[in-house]
């Protein structure tokens, strides 16, 4: 509670989008979709639950318009953004970030990727 | 870019997620589908465009898990919520928020909700 009166707590401490856009296949952009996007997301969901990380969400996006670069992960308050390609990735950015609070260097996405 | 010279920059100013997750019919939670959020998404994103809005994105999302409250949105970085029912309130929170940066009190949503 802000001392303003406001209640400014977050609703979710981290809040996970993944994009799970899907574009005809031959599309020049590819999508986050076939690189396996979807998988991924289930498995990021079903891992955060195992974790016990209550406070958290992992939701499924639209396309954020990074598809090149996917499968793209953004997650937010931070505006920090990911490729998660693997199984791999995706428990590092659990434990690493969204657990323990240091975003994932090696893995992140910035503003002129 | 900050001091340290890590890249700071927000990959958008806002970031916009609608809620357009659908359940079965007769759930008690409800859903913001049958809201109608997906005509108001797509009312807010033709809208953004139309005023200009370049820096800002507005996706779809899954589930919120506030389906009572929907149609439910959420506005990052900002982490501040919404119901939005109507395209008034869809031009209210793109002109207040998005573009003058004074969130819309009477449509906000909160932790307790």
């Amino acid at each position: 509670m802000a001392e303003n009166g406001k209640d400014t707590r977050p609703y979710f401490r981290k809040h996970v989008f993944c994009c799970v856009n899907e574009r005809p296949e031959g599309n020049p952009r590819g999508c986050c979709k076939s690189k396996g996007a979807v998988s991924l997301r289930n498995y990021m969901k079903g891992k955060a639950k195992q974790m016990g990380l209550d406070d958290v969400r992992i939701n499924s996006s639209g396309c954020l318009d990074r598809c090149e670069l996917g499968p793209t992960i953004v997650v937010y308050p931070d505006g920090i953004w990911y490729r998660a390609e693997s199984k791999q990735d995706v428990e590092e950015i659990l434990t690493q970030h969204i657990r323990d609070g240091s975003p994932v260097e090696h893995l992140m996405l910035h503003p002129d990727d």
